[in-house]
């Protein structure tokens, strides 16, 4: 590589190390379980977390590198997250995401393992995603057979677009049995994405607990809230 | 301004800094939700947390400050809370209030998207509010295009005059499908209050998960605790 | 009084404070909610938290001393708990007991909401309570106007007599719509009892959502248990 | 014993110590409860945590030496924990194992006391257990009379063979109305197992409530997780 592309890398792996780090602190982790990555677009180079590695022992120095264009690790040393081939079908299909994040948050998971997509029950869901997070379907024997980790993003792309769900809107998904993945602009933004789903996550279970003929917001409602943070005519936060 | 209503704004900014900062440390909040304020009664000036920005950047010196008049921005610099007209149309009408809180805490947040007022279970419950904290309605299409968060306000106000319920007796209420607001005497008080009501619509929901028969509280004993806590013949507490 | 009970009063003062003190670190309380007393048995002096004091404010100098005989206050400076003779009678009643606490800790409090007695459904509980842990009845009108606190104790002593439950097998209760009452040898075995009390009952509450037709634990394995840890047979711990 | 055990048995101390300290760490314990356990298979002697100490009292040379191949205690001091017989047979059935952890963490004491198994409900499951975790049948009056703790891990044994499950694809189980037992190739690793144990009874306990037809994780999905992580064709982690 060049030295430009080494040294945008080398930031790139400052920040997903970064991103990383707040799994743990927003309490989407347990032990070793999930990841995120980072990309750049100029070079489509991928970062993401080794796989297996604690996060207490983990350092810039030791995120992985990963063409998309093939998959393949561009440095020695730790083995990728396990997930990688995921990340890379996600970054290809999604040209306008710069991050994406795994994790077994105790919620979503719930979720994903009653094979529900999370109803979009208030504002707070709809803030950030327009409408119901979806649960994707699991994947065929010869879906497993021919690559889980490449196949469980394809899945979620085709199911997306059968669906005629805009990942853009709603950037984030459960796959069945398993667990949510959710991607963003940056790897930080992708995490804030996380934390939303499962704290919708809990919502969602609490509401249908509390009523169990509970309804999806009034759509104008969804409208609103979403519109007020996103697009033009958004006016929340600073900018 | 003149010099002494300067002094009071900059020792409300602080009030209502620390009252913001209680959010995180009673987990009352995620990521950036939630917003406190506190007013000036002398002059009608409010403080309000700017809009969207992360806990641990605020200051005393970013909160915002808002004519309750007609809701006008009075300083250069960050923009107020999305909420600010909500908060604005609760001091017009309920005098006596000095701080108002909203948050998406969990619990709370559940009942009012399941669209249900949070019922007297328990003597936790009557030793702060007189009864049920009602769910208010949601607003109809023309009250979202003629302003939302102003109309989030008068809803909440209509609905306590319809209901017959005393604000000061019952100092909160859910917004269906969308979250809590509290009010106090000061911003701590309303802070307080929003602990108070997670805390108990966290019980709640446990209450009719162990008897899904439960009970409201006899009135007797709701009389006794809300009581011996509140007016002339109150007995807790120092003074 | 003389130097003699001064200073067992002094050392009991810092026994209770200690023991309301690990009210917020077993996270059982909210606020100023719950209280911790201890007795001096000699003198009948009562050692108890004050009323409506912040936990960071507390000091072994502000707890208050009571004489059991009568409930007077034996010191000027802060009012006691609000909940003081409630303490009074269980210790009148019970002359074994050396502590005793009470707390709206979020599980049992939902128990007592629901007007039902925390079941013993496995070894957790029967290691520290014989049976089921009851919810006793609310108070009358009668009851209520002629003395609310003091009745409150009474109806537990009069409802552990009627049911045939042993206090010091059983050393703890729900009083209903309100929460629990728990004692012990001392203030700190006491607060053991609440963190138990809360313990079996977030269990039992997550039992009864697994299996609905969950059934306590047999007989043979509850006698197993407690008595592993009680009487003359037991060999648990290192005495 | 040699100079050479006595090295070895030291630094299994150190071990087992540090494995107990993870249970507070991981908030699998309450109170004293809970136990960990390693072993030295040249000598046959166990290492355990004493009965009923605090966990902030223990320290490495307070853990105690037990002979598996009688249940003797080998040092004077510490009475080990109560529940060291069951831990004895489990080492003494599974030659493989070199720790052992008992613990009562809420959901999966809460599954215990339902006397249900914890489904394999999804991927996180699946990546460390290969099917359902059972939940072991009471102790018979006899069984209880002739020695308690003993025929514990005597139940599970049989229980294990009875139903054909195999103790290292399934390294964990549950007691019927008690809690759970966890077993690993070290103390460490068993511990990781009772973490594991207790994330998969939450979100199992949750999957339920979302959906009361949940079914479990198809078998081609839980072979692809299991396989991914154990046996000859393993590729997750560095290794």
């Amino acid at each position: 590589m060049c030295a430009d592309v080494d040294y945008r890398i080398w930031e790139l792996k400052k920040k997903v190390y970064e991103a990383n780090m707040l799994l743990p602190k927003y309490s989407l982790v347990t032990l070793t379980w999930g990841n995120v990555s980072g990309i750049d677009r100029e070079s489509g180079l991928m970062v993401i977390k080794p796989s297996g590695v604690p996060y207490d022992k983990l350092t810039p120095a030791n995120m992985c590198v990963v063409d998309i264009a093939d998959g393949s690790v561009k440095d020695e040393g730790f083995r990728p997250s396990s997930d990688t081939l995921t990340h890379v079908e996600l970054y290809r299909a999604y040209s306008d995401i710069g991050g994406v994040v795994h994790t077994h948050s105790a919620y979503a998971t719930a979720w994903a393992q009653a094979c529900r997509g999370i109803p979009c029950y208030g504002t707070t869901h709809a803030d950030h995603f327009y409408g119901e997070i979806p649960c994707v379907r699991p994947l065929t024997q010869e879906e497993l057979d021919e690559g889980y980790e490449m196949n469980t993003g394809r899945v979620i792309i085709s199911e997306f677009e059968r669906l005629g769900i805009d990942p853009a809107a709603v950037p984030g998904c459960l796959c069945s049995c398993h667990g949510p993945f959710c991607w963003g602009k940056d790897p930080e933004d992708a995490v804030n994405c996380a934390v939303i789903t499962e704290e919708c996550a809990k919502m969602a279970f609490m509401t249908e607990v509390i009523n169990n003929k509970a309804e999806v917001i009034p759509q104008r409602i969804m409208d609103k809230h979403y519109y007020r943070k996103h697009g033009e005519g958004a006016y929340y936060g600073q900018n």
